[in-house]
């Protein structure tokens, strides 16, 4: 194959390859939005706010499909292998990874409707907000470490979901003790429980993409067990609960 | 490109395909076991046998890993496109889902330790059963009709979700009342609760197998929203509770 065409196929990649990846960050961009107005909805126990971001999850939905489209277009045209074929599928999962996320704000904003006849817990609701900046943030780093190629970016967002997970059991303690002092904000208490599962399962999706960049990076996923799995904080201190 | 190379390239294709797809049928048969052991091991309150559990779900995660090795050397070397190339990612997201079936399991055979020191709530167990049994049923099903290609089997299976999704919500009014009634339970209970939401989060998976069937079979994915949304029984009852 002559020089020129070789070039020649390698921008078209790389063109196609950004528009993908465009498609993700753009993902990102709604999925990080969505976090944030899902928790404000019930912060200020607003119902319409609510249904407008679980009417927003189709647009995620739908560049998830995008995403698929293009990356089994890219791979039919262009036939990537090696590295690029590692990005291409790097994508999948990434997009993967995001639609499950706005998945999880979608059922936390489902579950306003239920708790606006429910007590108020103002006292849960501010963990909860940390909760939910915190994994923001993490993927808006998550996603820059992606497109910068930063392993090192990528290695601290995947610690720092260790403090998620933290910040999940203290809540989760303060709500057994809501429950047990008063029996009547039982079903609020179980429903606010899995709002903020419901985060903390979004920061191990944005630990998978942190995974997926030090994959690319290094070539092969990082070796020691995610922080996580290590720690397990709520076997033990459940017990005594 | 003369017929006869054409035709040798179909059949290496067609081997490597069966290879990648005999990978997530193991994959599944080990799933299947994993949720039915996470549920006997609960039901036995047997914490040994709950660590094997959290043990094998490894197994599962080195198949994973596999299948992504396989599908990547397969694009690479067979350049599959249109058609060949959507049952390519189609095995992909398939054993993205069978891993999170396995994370599940795992999570429900972790939460067993806490239990033991928790009250028996005996009358919760059968219901959980219940909801694993059919999940399990469903899985085998789905990627029995993703074997056949058998697109009424898989729409089955989706619709069948529907009924995890009401087992789910039935039990989740039980154990509120029997939080509301004695306080002690409420630790207990709410484990159960978790385990009986990651039981129905394996069926959301189960159901994305059988769509991703539907897809294959009928070029796109189901036009109506999955049955799970339009139902979400949850939101009106509870807001009685």
């Amino acid at each position: 194959m002559a020089n020129a065409t070789e070039q020649h196929i390698a921008s078209v990649f790389d063109r196609d390859l950004e528009a993908a990846q465009a498609l993700i960050m753009k993902m990102g961009s709604l999925v990080e939005v969505q976090i944030i107005d899902a928790v404000k909805a019930l912060e200020q126990r607003d119902e319409d706010f609510a249904k407008r971001v679980v009417a927003d999850d189709k647009k995620i939905d739908a560049l998830e499909e995008l995403v698929d489209q293009e990356i089994a277009r890219l791979i039919a045209l262009r036939a990537p292998t090696a590295s690029d074929l590692r990005i291409v599928l790097s994508i999948l999962k990434i997009s993967g990874n995001l639609e499950r996320c706005g998945d999880y704000a979608k059922n936390i904003a489902r579950r306003i409707a239920v708790l606006a006849s429910t007590p108020g817990m103002a006292d849960a609701i501010p963990p909860i907000n940390r909760m939910a900046r915190e994994v923001e943030q993490m993927m808006k780093d998550a996603l820059d470490a992606y497109i910068k190629r930063d392993a090192v970016l990528a290695e601290e967002v995947r610690r720092r979901d260790v403090g998620v997970d933290q910040m999940f059991n203290g809540l989760f303690r303060e709500l057994l003790t809501f429950m047990i002092e008063d029996p009547k904000s039982i079903t609020a208490c179980m429903h606010l429980h899995f709002i903020a599962k419901n985060i903390e399962r979004m920061g191990d999706h944005v630990t998978s993409v942190a995974e997926q960049v030090i994959y690319l990076v290094e070539g092969k996923y990082p070796e020691d067990e995610r922080p996580k799995d290590n720690q397990a904080p709520y076997l033990p201190e459940m017990s005594e609960g």
